[in-house]
């Protein structure tokens, strides 16, 4: 087994560690974030501390071998406010996707390594995307187009695909958009020799 | 045939548009980009001119129907002074790495479109790259890696892919950085009705 262990269901990180040439298992877990949001939200944490205790129950989920590197990652995305979580289906897609038109929106992405029982890594990035105001045409051409795939993501939209045409302008990091900051994150591997230096 | 013809024979602008919901066709230009760049230099054109100056270029060449938009964009690579070409074998992808590692790079992205013999449309863009002080086994490990891939872009890398671990900090356009600034591309499309609005 590799020595870092991604606790993680999403293909996007997978693909993201795979073309930047990190080996790793992925373990996937499950957890009720919908609930852990409601009470992270009520027990007055900002939306920064509770996408970093998302990451962390993640991760720390999947601890067995104290020498293995556990990474957990969450994106939350902010609008005004709002906190949005994966749209359920393609009416609820709709529906964020209307909130976003013509308006800024922040994804705070955060993303934790825990080994032995102990926090040893963590990073949080908030990059900032502007939702342009599309036509409403657009929307069902777009919804139309992507199918299921606007359910694999906290905007409904890959900035790395068709979710770009949604987009008037995007500030800040490509990779934590995508729901990684993959720089950091090398920068840490490189330190525990898990890439070479 | 597409309204929009990318006049480039880049894989990576291929996949970009393609990704984005782009339809348009390719004809592929055969320039001296080399000798172009020494006349530019000689005549005294900075970078930024220079990169444009190629990018037109290479839209004109394709130049056919006067209804099309025909895309050619370029990519200069600037590091205190000296611009960078594609390396021509391993040896030359070597030689650039070590001359870049520990130092900051720009990566002046050019893009210009041609309609009925006139400029209509164009867009530079310049994302700035760090390299980080990499060790020499890492190098030999990269280039093993990486094969004629390295030959593909003017930093012998790609930051969607290994090219990722050889640096330390990314400023900039992620797109931009890939060969084409796609934001500010889907705008000037949308305004000629070859993607939806």
């Amino acid at each position: 087994m590799n020595q870092l262990v991604l606790a993680s269901r999403s293909q996007t990180r997978q693909r993201l560690l795979t073309s930047a040439g990190v080996a790793f298992d992925v373990l996937p877990v499950q957890i009720d974030e919908t609930s852990v949001k409601q009470s992270a939200r009520q027990d007055g944490l900002d939306v920064t501390a509770t996408a970093l205790l998302l990451a962390e129950l993640k991760a720390v989920q999947r601890i067995g071998c104290d020498d293995h590197l556990v990474l957990g990652a969450d994106q939350i995305l902010e609008c005004d406010g709002a906190w949005f979580d994966k749209p359920a289906d393609r009416a609820e897609a709709r529906k964020h996707l209307l909130t976003l038109r013509g308006r800024t929106h922040r994804l705070v992405t955060a993303a934790v390594i825990i080994q032995g029982g102990a926090r040893v890594w963590q990073h949080v990035d908030v990059p900032v995307v502007t939702i342009r105001a599309f036509s409403d045409r657009f929307l069902d051409w777009y919804l139309d187009t992507m199918g299921a795939g606007v359910l694999g993501s906290v905007g409904a939209y890959q900035v790395e695909g068709l979710g770009l045409q949604l987009m008037a302008e995007v500030r800040g990091d490509m990779f934590s958009i995508m729901g990684l900051p993959l720089l950091p994150l090398l920068d840490f591997l490189r330190e525990r020799g898990v890439v070479p230096a």
